[in-house]
């Protein structure tokens, strides 16, 4: 006689979450041997949840201080509630920093980083004479004088498919740094400049990097063409300074093929 | 021989501080039994720099967890730098949640309560289903509803001067509970819905029984004409739930006869 599972056994589910936090009390997305990270607090939650262990697989290693409207993550339970409830029954069981915004069940072999996705950043710039302290968790203040309509010439360089390799950490251990760039905007509201940039995928630090190397433009050490002139060349040329953390937030990302259920 | 003191000595000044600051992490602008206070930080720092114990004089006695942009105070002091000086040395020696905008020398007369005012406060309601991380200190998570065309004919009512002896907590101890309310605007952005109100001086919790008032005709638990109600009524009439602190940001405050210098 053969050794069958009851037809009414739990099935295997692939749930995921898109995940609002704030990274001010964290030492980032991904677990380290110092600091409580983003994704073992809620690893916990879900382990407490669904009574069983889980492997919670992120879309993007956001660092200590990044913030996320629109993180990414997966897990594999056999919990049957309707997929709606995770993000609910979740965000019982997390601090008020993390969030769930939504729980959807996906494909079984839907991996949040090996799919074709584009990926949205926001990092913010508070450019004033005095700090404000309620911003001072969500923004880069900066009190110098910037030239916006320069940061934004420098940008329209970024847009587009290029060798990104001198706009990425030199920590990083990817091989292929082209990437695309749909989108960089620049837009100004009150003391607050906000840079929105969309793409396909972006390297270790290249958003904040190019923050900072849009910042030199902005101050006027360099010239908007300055930006090209890194992009294009084959030489290492760093750019300039990577903008602290502190600015950005990863704001959504987008599967391409949509989030296809079993 | 008469005992004079040299011309050369030190004058006695008035300074005027404009201050923001991220209540969160105190128990409100007053020095307080338990829990650290605003003034008492600001008041540590301001001995530091100047050498000589300071009486510190606040305009508006903020609660635990309410914000302040334009939060104003003032000392005396003998010491002898120029007055824009005095916010510079201070933010060096301040928490960055505690930062001077703007240092004045005003008259020695000058007393920022007893002066005739118009101040200016906003109350952040964050009306969308799933509340967000990053505003979870400076806004209302309200997850129903609302009704904003009801809400502005609500706040209608409240502009003007009436006997707002409804509108203040039960705990206040003022006989005179007539206020003007100049203006009182409610907007929407994205999900963040800003209620502005700016008028002659404010009872204690005025803003915040205001807007959860306001609230109470959003949900449409009352019709708009109940705030007029309330208003008129002769009998001590609950308005609703005071609103919670963390949403309340005190903006800005103006002397009506400016800031005359001695």
């Amino acid at each position: 006689m053969k050794n069958r599972q009851p037809t009414d056994a739990p099935v295997l589910r692939r749930i995921l979450l898109v995940i609002a936090y704030d990274g001010s009390n964290y030492c980032g997305w991904q677990v380290q041997p110092n600091g409580v990270s983003i994704q073992s607090v809620l690893q916990r939650a879900i382990e407490d949840l669904v009574g069983e262990p889980v492997m919670l697989t992120g879309a993007s290693r956001t660092d200590s201080g990044v913030h996320a409207l629109g993180q990414v993550a997966v897990f594999d339970t056999h919990m049957s509630i309707p997929e709606d409830r995770f993000a609910m029954a979740l965000n019982q069981r997390l601090p008020k920093d993390i969030v769930i915004q939504k729980s959807v069940e996906v494909a079984l072999n839907f991996h949040p980083r090996y799919q074709k996705v584009s990926k949205t950043y926001e990092y913010k710039i508070l450019n004033r004479r005095i700090p404000l302290p309620c911003q001072r968790l969500y923004s880069y203040f900066v009190p110098q004088r910037l030239d916006l309509e320069a940061m934004r010439q420098g940008a329209a360089y970024i847009c587009g498919t290029h060798d990104f390799k001198n706009f990425a950490s030199t920590k990083t251990s990817v091989k292929d740094t082209v990437r695309t760039v749909y989108d960089l905007k620049l837009e100004k509201e009150g003391d607050m400049i906000t840079l929105t940039i969309r793409g396909d995928g972006f390297l270790y630090n290249m958003v904040r990097i190019i923050a900072g190397a849009l910042l030199k433009v902005g101050f006027r050490q360099k010239s908007p063409e300055y930006i090209r002139e890194v992009l294009e060349s084959s030489q290492r040329l760093i750019p300039g300074p990577t903008a602290p953390a502190h600015g950005l937030t990863l704001v959504e990302i987008c599967y391409k093929e949509g989030l296809k259920k079993p």
